[in-house]
């Protein structure tokens, strides 16, 4: 049996939103140390990564490993009728053919109770690989929604420039051509001033930044500059994330996917992978 | 020469909205004592009752009975137009064809009048039965909108179920299966404990609840449990009524029609009555 | 070489929301002494005319006059990705075949540059004739964008008279007929006793007046009653000017084209030109 509540039903509206975007069905990989989900697009371009890890919620027991393979339009549907505030459990019998979902509010005076059929979903192999990430920017993930966005009126393509100095995402197409600079504030390369900051009081750094991520700049950490070209189509699915944390990480290395990641509050990450485009000229 | 005048538009507003959903034209019944309409939706399965008492106007004039066929889907669009706070006149002068609608802000800077064509509506004969309803629910009209609007995402019939502990709607299709329970809370079958309270002091109880219906839970009274099946699409225009009253009130009886009640403010009411669904296997 | 920088880069969003209403594309007629547009939609019915002067620009420079011809839906799909508050310059390089706008925010963390591609737009003289206008109303704009809204629920045309007691905005269609009456309030052919009161302290009355412009009623100037009609479709463009100004003046002379005029903070004006409908039986 698997039993996994969450305090709050909005995380899992929100994450769902998130793997919905890109893929229409996937399987839940349930083991004892916590549920993830790993799924491609159909044109076999994007990956999603999603990984909750057991501490993220209030109660969590998997005995053994199961597969659940979940339609995420029709739980994206159930979720939505569900309150950001209500309680959210997600039970799965040994050899029951449903996952079930039930909600409460917090008076205990509504409850839910939701079946969704499960799938057999074939599972694809995906073998994300290691790579070694020479290029990294952490900017606000409002920022970059709003980037992504704006870079849609221009054409299908965005393209990402890391330097020193900054990130810039630039586009073209009819409407003519444009571009966004982000600055590198704050933090570039800085572990060691940040080391010696950190003495003044006990807090580490990370959380300080927790605090206030708006106030947090663009950190770019690199060892090389880089320029590389993306379609804009994934990188809208890919910005939805912003509902999940306040900074969005963008890693790439040369002919290589990118990840765009969000942390999920220390108990988890959304990951999404996309492949470069080759032959874009312009 | 009918006249009636309300001193706030946004009450005519959202009245002819509720009615509008259900008939696209209606008879509007206008006598000494108030201003009623019936009308039934044009597959025969649902019936509305409006009733506003002359009390419910600043103004009323009504010498004689007089019956005005209106376009309710014209009436709406004129009454989109004005703002909540403008008062609003209705006139029909004898012999007139035409309808005469003003208004007029606070400062009497501002006049509209509008004229609306009558129509010549064939009367059907409804006769609402006085049933004997066995069992009552009472609830919070936005939590019953909510509830109809969820049950949506299943299929097209809600079964509702009504015991002592509460009230159960539940639904099902394509993306699964789904029920949402509202425990009866405070009050059940209670009259005689209640007249003890209200010694208390002299208000009686009905006001107390007016004061924060929001915090009064759901009220079932009943003789026996019972349960229901309805068409979903009639329940969802019903459901519009939470733009008159904070409650909403349920009324059942085996095998017959169920009431779906609003109060306007103890000068009125809306009333909805559906048949149930007979052969809904599920 | 041209260069233009306004300090907030929401005027130009609204501007050219105005103008690109009426046209799809249009010259920038560039000079020392500003910059403006005249530009008459394709039915020829309808001109506008936008001036904004030198002094409206943080920063102008423009040595000869120049002729930018821009495609106004792309302006403004690069328009609406600005922020309200940045700051946005407008360049031209002699013998370019772009414009470019570069718009940062006041943190100076984000840069953002667009090129577009200029047009060769056949120039339509079109000779704007000096009117004699005789009837004058002013009124709150946003009043005036609501009526025309309201107009269109009955008809396509939209009848306009002024009289002494006020002005009369009124329609006809399938619907029924309605018109909306505004008394002219305050000021009534005024201006010796605006003179008389302005002696109370030494500021000029239009500045009293843009301290409260919603305070201010319907202000009526004319030497004769006037009753023309118009299409609304074009009025429904012309009233989104609400979003540059409080206020708006409608100035009528017979069987001649009425002019709508915004004011634009005292440098520049936005001016819209209709003629009437002559044939409009009703």
């Amino acid at each position: 049996m698997l039993e996994a509540q969450v305090q709050l039903a909005s995380l899992w509206k929100r994450l769902i939103e998130c793997v919905n975007g890109l893929v229409n069905e996937a399987n839940f990989d349930c083991n004892p140390g916590g549920l993830s989900i790993q799924a491609m697009d159909t044109s076999h371009v994007a990956l999603v990564h999603m990984l909750l890890r057991d501490d993220c919620f209030v109660k969590y027991q998997c005995e053994r490993n199961s597969i659940l393979g979940i339609n995420l339009a029709s739980l994206s549907k159930i979720l939505k009728i569900m309150d950001n505030n209500d309680s959210l459990n997600l039970r799965h019998d040994e050899d029951s053919d449903v996952v079930i979902l039930t909600s409460e509010n917090s008076e205990k005076t509504r409850k839910c109770e939701y079946q969704l059929k499960l799938l057999e979903i074939e599972a694809e192999s995906m073998g994300i690989p290691e790579m070694d990430y020479r290029s990294t920017v952490t900017l606000s993930s409002g920022e970059f929604a709003k980037i992504v966005r704006d870079m849609n009126v221009f054409g299908d393509t965005v393209t990402i420039s890391i330097t020193k100095e900054g990130v810039k995402f630039s586009s073209s197409g009819d409407v003519g051509q444009g571009y966004t600079f982000l600055q590198a504030g704050g933090v570039f390369n800085v572990k060691p001033e940040v080391k010696a900051e950190q003495n003044e009081d006990d807090e580490p750094l990370t959380r300080k930044f927790k605090a206030d991520p708006a106030a947090v700049g663009v950190e770019v950490t690199m060892d090389e500059p880089i320029t590389l070209s993306f379609a804009l189509r994934f990188m809208s699915i890919f910005a939805k994330g912003s509902t999940l944390s306040d900074r969005v990480t963008l890693k790439f290395a040369k002919d290589s996917p990118c990840m765009v990641e969000y942390s999920i509050d220390n108990v988890g990450y959304l990951r999404y992978y996309l492949a470069p485009k080759v032959d874009d000229a312009e």
